[in-house]
């Protein structure tokens, strides 16, 4: 792991010289940021780094002395009064143009730290400085990424066999929740989405009170932590004979993610992605009922960059993971969305989701 | 609920008026914070708040619209464009003194939220003036609470009976999850804490890899949410037969979280309430092992106001929520906590924990 971590510090170091930043301060506390984690290893709910040419450092209170001396190869310092802010704050003393979290950090601690340095300090916002580095996943990255799919793919499987007809949404998300986690998992990586029936057209319908039925489709969208990194996957099955319509907007929306799927490759927009799926589903008329973007970047964070979006027209970066998850979304009927988990190496584009995108029937 | 919102609302604009602040913006986005829930009763992941006296109004993106409806009675807009921030600021262009959530907003919100108003706009930061609004629990806040302690219970004497030797915590911590969520909770309230044998003596000790083995003590520290209250719960119970320097570690803990229980009363201090349980602790030879303070404020969120710990030299207001659980930690050997939540009304005390604390062999 300290290669690993040394590696994306000097990447960091090397983004910072091109902007003339001469230091950056990545904290974790009241917000929560997993930035500190990437470049120190510490998993911590409450820790500071201090990344600069001529040190990097982490900086964490008797709670975490222990684990981070476990976990982190940067230089440690123990914060050993209350105000952690003032204790980090003289670290920075000696730079001048300092780069810092301006998406995470709230309002307060950026006062307060702010307070303690020199009023000729420039503050430079580096979140999509880091998010670009973060965006390039090593090997490490990617199979970590892999394991959490394969954790989410066998809980679903096991869930889909206890499958009853009047059970509600909300049990079988417990149910698919509690085996990732006896599988292994460190966590949910979200709040697991089941959404039957009419429901399966909202498409941020967390999983509810509403009972399962025969003849609906189900939409699950679910995940997992494994070592920091996750996994999010949607599958939509059949419970009982679907309607002919069902099967016929379900092979749209699989050849559509399977087309993008196939298509994607680093040095493409998000946009051209996007539009592989978005072109074949409004060719099947079916265009105004995908509302979404098709995908996003995973990694530490389950939202992250690069986005797989019209909105996006700069090129996905060699090493990203995303998310590819058309949809389609008949209001008060029903819905489908198939999401896998794509690596883009720059040679190669690889599926991480090793699990078969047919309609399954319950 | 209606009533119960409007009476919040008027409570924040009353203290509004004392400090002349003429609007307040609360938002729920890239940070989270329930502030929104609390005074709009929307529950949804984004959203934004105006309180001012001539208006209160809310504004939620497309995603939202229905729910919005269904759950807020504030008056309520619909963001139609792709910047939320640029639309909601349109309605404070009149107002001069605006307070802000400064411990939640981020640097890059406020920043772009700014920009769209005048440049003699006060910000004023209300994170105090709210939290302490937010103390005073009403009557449907207080039985949110029993009713999530009722489940966290529940679930926590069903998993009793599971317990086997060689389990691991994270097993342990899993089955515990899982039956709380299918009692009925919408999530567990925080990452579960089982820490047993040593690990007991981690304050911070979350469920690990580690065996259950015979002859150990372990602490569980668990709650749940319902309707967006949560319970929060720590027993340490003893895996077969404990030794004798155990139990009475055991009942030094019990006697002085009993009590801190029974003494505490709204008007006290924070530091007052502690010292109870502290003086008895160190009284019995463990002071020293007792290294957090007594307690802390619940409701919508699990740390929330008022502190119960010797820094707390304020008057416990009527109505809030607070947990009192004192613990002894022996380095290396084991650790003992027991914690429950009280309420403190403006007569009488009420423990909404209910379970008895006395030691429990399996």
């Amino acid at each position: 792991m300290k290669e690993e971590i040394m590696s994306r510090v000097n990447k960091l170091l090397a983004s910072m010289r091109a902007q003339s930043i001469d230091a950056v301060l990545l904290a974790t506390e009241e917000h929560s940021t997993k930035n500190v984690r990437y470049f120190s290893n510490f998993s911590g709910s409450t820790g500071y780094t201090l990344i600069a040419p001529d040190k990097q450092m982490i900086f964490t209170d008797s709670r975490y002395w222990e684990q981070t001396q476990a976990q982190s190869p940067l230089a440690f310092e123990k914060i050993k009064e209350l105000n952690p802010r003032a204790f980090v704050s003289r670290y920075f003393q000696s730079y001048k143009r300092i780069g810092f979290e301006a998406k995470a950090m709230t309002v307060d601690f950026f006062n307060v730290f702010k307070a303690y340095l020199p009023p000729y300090v420039e503050w430079i916002p580096i979140d999509g400085l880091i998010s670009t580095i973060r965006c390039a996943k090593s090997v490490e990255e990617k199979n970590k990424v892999v394991e959490a799919n394969k954790i989410a793919i066998a809980a679903f499987k096991e869930m889909i066999g206890e499958l009853k007809e009047g059970m509600t949404e909300k049990e079988a998300a417990t149910i698919l929740e509690f085996r990732m986690m006896k599988l292994g998992a460190e966590d949910k990586a979200f709040g697991t989405i089941v959404a039957s029936g009419w429901r399966g057209a909202l498409p941020h319908g967390v999983a509810s009170d509403k009972k399962i039925e025969k003849g609906e489709l189900i939409v699950f969208d679910f995940g997992c932590f494994l070592e920091g990194y996750c996994s999010d996957i949607t599958r939509t099955i059949a419970f009982g004979k679907p309607s002919e319509e069902m099967i016929a907007v379900y092979h749209i929306v699989k050849e559509a993610q399977n087309r993008a799927e196939r298509a994607a490759k680093s040095g493409m927009s998000g946009k051209e992605v996007d539009t592989i799926a978005r072109d074949y589903i409004t060719e099947m008329g079916y265009g105004e009922y995908f509302g979404h973007g098709l995908g996003h970047g995973i990694g530490l964070d389950v939202h992250e960059e690069p986005r797989v979006s019209q909105a996006n027209q700069t090129a996905l970066q060699v090493g990203a993971i995303v998310t590819i998850e058309p949809g389609v979304y008949l209001p008060n009927r029903f819905g489908v969305r198939i999401e896998n988990d794509v690596f883009l190496g720059a040679e190669t584009t690889e599926v991480l989701t090793d699990f078969p995108t047919d309609l399954i029937i319950v």
